[in-house]
């Protein structure tokens, strides 16, 4: 038995894979009609959060953020102890923490998980679940996260599979939105998102070995033999903030690498790698 | 006969790959040190900018911007008469097409290129060379172009490689800044850029197929059926937002993203997929 509260896309997603595994499952959300496909395929229904996590050993809560995650988790108050409630929000380390602190202030026991795929991976071997908190709980329950995604545990600390969503989310977003952005530039200069996507595919397709290469930069704190200066980026930045004005498209995201890449110039730093302004956004 | 003017990394690049290709070769750079090892190789030195654009009936010139680019050419004054001039600087679509009209005032010919790779894949067909100008000139010199990358025209109007060069680099630094920015949040959650690596990525990973859904959305001006919706993106920049500023590193591309995001809640569209924030930055 395994219960699932919270039945947005991603709820949903997981509580179908958990039925495809063959698992019993007990579902709760705050809007019920929301329940309607996953109870359709054989879930249980509980009218409350104890009830639902009195119903199983293990409880999935996967809601918008940790404070809704807190929410839910002191409705169900006393049915929380002895019981595992494994989070799957999306918020900061320090939240994670805190909700690590208020499980086990109830008497239950907390490992905080963070999603890192679209819900359409959910079930395959595609999907990627990081987890965080205590080791002996991820591995008491790993054969059931296994039929959900790839898992990782990462250690300890409740908040380091947040750290490690923060990041990549970080990266995620902002690539997404210079994706939205491009497509701006390119209309306001007569080239379609048809016309943008293959050009936009292969920019994409070069990220890989440059992603290798600045992280392993960082690593070394190495910004010597540059093939993209500081300098040379700092041109190109301005040129792409004319262009983006020229378009009429707000240009708040590259004035932000512009003042990193000044900064850097500024500090001596121009004949460097780009990997050195990363030191210039703390 | 070909020349190459500017000899940073880029036309260094491009001369030995021409040369790799058997091609005689006259090339001139403002720092004639940065001569030493195409001339090695059996590249001929110019004196000035004039004697080189003599020397070939078709001149590249690689230089940092366009207006480095219109000094080049205005150096080589009446020796641009009855050549072809191949202008690879990195600028705006305006930039580009007051060259064309510059380089036609002297009597010569333009065609603008944008180099859209890494240095080291020039002379592969992994590189890719974006053209706009006559076609004729495209045509008639293919076959050298060929020789450097896998080449595209993009059309007569001598400013559309600028425009796709502009929209293409546009998401290119921000996401290489996007991932300089992730590299700073997990540093400050103790997460080593060796750590971060593989889940980075894993994230770069995931691009393409969502590339192909926001560009295919906005192609169609649809954005409903959201699996990630402008709400709880909004939630997620948030957390992203509190999270850099407790790692105390700047939010500013974040905090860009945030306006746009939080303009479509507030004008309906929360429920809509993430592809709506595009009208959003205009």
């Amino acid at each position: 038995m395994i219960s699932v509260l919270g039945l947005g896309p991603m709820g949903q997603a997981l509580t179908s894979a958990l039925l495809d595994a063959g698992q019993q499952v007990t579902v709760w959300n705050r809007t019920p009609a929301k329940a309607a496909s996953v109870r359709a395929r054989g879930a249980q229904w509980a009218d409350d959060p104890a009830a639902a996590v009195t119903a199983s050993a293990v409880t999935l809560i996967n809601v918008v953020d940790q404070s809704a995650l807190d929410a839910v988790v002191s409705a169900a108050g006393d049915a929380v102890a002895g019981r595992v409630i494994v989070g799957l929000a999306s918020d900061t380390p320090e939240a994670a923490r805190a909700t690590a602190a208020l499980v086990e202030k109830l008497g239950g026991r907390y490992l905080d998980g963070a999603i890192m795929t679209p819900t359409d991976t959910v079930g395959s071997r595609e999907a990627r679940i990081l987890f965080a908190g205590p080791r002996d709980l991820y591995d008491a329950h790993r054969a059931v996260f296994d039929t959900l995604a790839t898992t990782t545990w990462l250690g300890e600390d409740p908040g380091r599979a947040a750290a490690y969503d923060m990041a990549l989310l970080d990266l995620f977003w902002t690539s997404v939105s210079g994706v939205l952005h491009a497509v701006n530039v390119a209309r306001a200069n007569g080239i379609s998102p048809d016309e943008l996507l293959p050009h936009a595919q292969g920019i994409v397709g070069i990220l890989p070995p440059i992603v290798d290469d600045l992280l392993g930069r960082l690593a070394a704190d190495r910004h010597d033999e540059s093939t993209a200066s500081v300098s040379s980026v700092a041109a190109s930045v301005r040129h792409l903030i004319a262009a983006s004005r020229a378009a009429g498209v707000d240009a708040g995201a590259l004035e932000a690498l512009r003042g990193y890449v000044d900064a850097a110039v500024a500090a001596g730093y121009g004949a460097d790698e780009i990997s050195r302004i990363a030191h210039m956004m703390r």
